[in-house]
Order: C-alpha cells, then sequence, then structure tokens
C-alpha cells in the first residue's frame, strides 16, 4: 500500500477533534481496508452497571472506518450519506477494533462494510455510505 | 405525562457517562415522544474547516432519543438492536434538538424514528430497533 | 395537488410490469406524500400456514411508494440508492394501503418514510433514499 | 455440510409460493452460507426502457437468502425483524446469484450479509436480522 494514501488517511482522521478525544489510531491498513484501534475512556459508558460501551461510539467507529476504507481504496469521499449499525454483545472497558472493508466504489457514492470487536470477538457491525468526489 | 415516567427517563438518561459529556437534557416529552436538547462542545467536530458536527453524535441522539421515546410509551427498553442514521445538512456550532417518536412497541422489540435538528431545521434522521423487556 | 403530477406518478407506477403484476394503484396524494394500494394474490405468500405475506412485497411497497412521494413533491428521482424496512406484524389475505411521506429533498438525493398497514394496523415501516436529476 | 439441513433449506425455501414464483433454487450451501440462484421472467422489470431487475425482487433476495444462511448455520429463523438493501448497479434481464453469509447467531436474534450479483458483477448487497427460536 502506497505510503502516501497511508499518511493522508492518518492525517485526515486525526483531524478530527472528536477522533482525538476517542483516541483513534490506524492499526493496520491496505487496498480497500483499514483497521482503527481505540482505547477505553470512561466516558464512553452507556449504562454503569456493569460498564457498556454506548452504541453512539460503535455507531461512530463504523462511520468513520468505512469512509477510512474508501480512502485506501484510492477514492475521496466527502462525507457521510447514510448509516446502520447492529449491535450484538455489550462491548467492555478494554480496547476496540473496527476493521472497515469496501464494498463498492461508484461514481457518485461509495459503501463499506465494518466489524467492530474487542479480544477478537464481534461487538457490532454495519456499513455506511458516502458522497465521492469526482477527480 | 405521568411524572414518575418523566423522572424516570431524566434519572435513565443521565446515569449515561457519554450522555453527561454530550450535556444531553430532557426538553420536553408527551405519550410515547420526546424532545432532548443538546449544546456545542469543540470535541464533537468532525471536519474543523467549517467545524461541523461528527456523524456519530448524531448517531448516538438518535439511538438514544428513540429508546427515551419508548419509555415514554411505558414500555421496558433494555438496550439497542440495530441503528440507522441519514445525514441531510452538516450541523455547524449551536445547539441540536432530538425530537423521537414511536413508530411500534411489540412484545419483544420495540422501533422509534428520531428528528435531529438545528435552529428548526433538519440536519439527521433516522430510527433504532430496541430489545423490549416483558413485564 | 396538481392533476399533471397526478397523472405523472400513476403513468410512471403503471409502466413497471412488476407494479402491474402486484395491482398497485394510487389511492391519494398530495404535497409531498402518497398513498398506494395493493391487493392480494396467492403468489405473495411466504409462509403458507397460515398464509403470511413475504417481507420482499412490504419492501417493494416501501421502495415504490417513497420514490412516488420524491415525485408528489415535484423533484425527479432517478433511482433507489438503499432501502431499509422492518416488520411489525405478519401480513394476511386482504388489502394493503402503504403511506409514503418525503423525509427530506436534497440537490442529489431524497429521503422518504413509508409505513404499509392493513386494515388500519400497521404491518411494516422503513424509507428509501433516493437519486434525484437536477433540473 | 449435513445432507438433512441441506434438504430442510430446501424445503422451507421451496414452500413459498412467491420463491416458487421467482423461480429461487439452493445453487450451494455450508456451514453458515448459501447461494441461491434466481432466473429472468419479465414482470420483475422496474423500469422498462432498458428493461431493469425491479429494487423489491433484490430485497426479496437479499431478505430470503439470509434467512436460509441462519438455517445453514444450524439456527431456527422464525421471521424477518428488518432489512436493508443497497443499490450497486442495474440488474438487467439474465441470471441472478445471491450470496448470503452469517455474521452472527444470538439467543434470540441473528444477522446475515448477502450479495446479489449478475455475470459476477455486484448489483445490490445488504443484510437482515432475523428471531430465532429457542431449541
Amino acid at each position: 500500500m502506497n505510503d502516501d494514501i497511508k499518511n493522508f488517511i492518518i492525517d485526515r482522521m486525526s483531524r478530527s477533534p472528536y477522533h482525538q478525544w476517542l483516541g483513534l489510531e490506524l492499526a493496520d491498513c491496505g487496498d480497500g481496508w483499514v483497521e482503527i484501534s481505540m482505547p477505553w475512556r470512561d466516558e464512553l459508558i452507556s449504562s454503569p452497571e456493569p460498564p457498556t460501551l454506548h452504541g453512539g461510539i460503535s455507531a461512530a467507529l463504523i462511520d468513520m472506518a468505512g469512509l477510512s476504507a474508501l480512502r485506501a481504496a484510492g477514492a475521496q469521499p466527502a462525507g457521510t450519506i447514510y448509516m446502520h449499525a447492529d449491535y450484538h454483545r455489550a462491548g467492555r472497558p478494554g480496547d476496540f477494533l473496527a476493521r472497515a472493508e469496501v464494498v463498492r466504489v461508484g461514481r457518485s457514492m461509495g459503501v463499506a462494510d465494518t466489524r467492530v470487536s474487542q479480544d477478537g470477538v464481534l461487538i457490532a457491525s454495519g456499513r455506511g455510505g458516502y458522497r465521492i468526489l469526482q477527480e
């Protein structure tokens, strides 16, 4: 994978104050896919007993990882059109990994699937549709 | 609307550290609907130029407002099964209002629609499906 | 509502052999909304005991009614980008009514919500996102 | 893969008059996945010039293939809770193949992803959530 694209993905991801607050990092990437890591912080809790990851955080991961996967496919995504998330298991205090893969890059929009896991176990999955800029 | 249900909605919503961090407040509610307000904070920014609300925040509002609407219908939601969000316009620094209405309360799950607006203009909308506990 | 738009909706809907096979008719319409009726036929059955409407038929109604609602708002939808359907109750032999309302018409896409009912009871609901042609 | 499960999938799929009308056949299957084939028929047309597959048909394929994939994982799906479909390219007169894979089988619900292709090219994709019966 081209280092320019990798640096472009990291640069764009880290420009967002929300991504900085979440502590997102590019763990790995290749042609049309990325893996994004996220550490725990107590502000992410939905229900406190026992502490559970808020669904809006998994949604943010799915949104952002899918957009980055489109960048890893050489496309220029310009914003999210829609997002769908399924919640499979409760996320607990610990590290998270979101792996996104491109499903389709069209002329004006792209779609990517994302799976969010913790300790190798799937906790959420979903997909996003994104506007694509023409070159 | 019964004050017990209103206080129950506020109590449950404010138990979540993520909701506290977002500054969510119950603005109004009635039978099967709620309105939740959210102030701005700079950590919510997705793209900085110009500052744009992150899609994951709208998703969190849709997730949580829909769940609260089910409580306002007297149901006992126990978690989100899935969530869908459409992004209509960019959110800018300022206040947000999420209005959620119940679509259907079944035996084991419920569905609610939510619209997120800013200054009366729709910026995002979507729906969530939630597990319902039997009494 | 302009008769030209109404006739345009009917003309476009009836051009589709699948819509003809389903027996779809425009029951009513107004600014940004339509109601489409569909009769029963035994080929629509998913599970035979007892006879249940196939989910793909409700999905087709949601897809098509939403697209027609965009026409009823004066927009020119050019195809479906995505569709989401929730199944609330089993549909039984009898008549169905799909009511669709526009959520948002943007420059390049539109979104509409649809509710499918039988004898006044909601059996399915959902939304579609559609490509919009520029004038 | 156990022949009993394969025959069970075929038996359940062919019980539906709508599946019979669509001409669906189990092309292949394995642990947690199925491939379903569908021939063309002119009643499936959405827009006639040029003839285009109706989105409701792709939706029916996604709905049904995902449910069958859960059966291929040994689960007992009892109905569709929701369905999401993305439309990537227009389907044309010819044969279609829907490949569905299980994402997650939980205690009370399951999720499966489906890709619909024609001549090896992806035309639609999506996922369904299904109620699972306890043994």
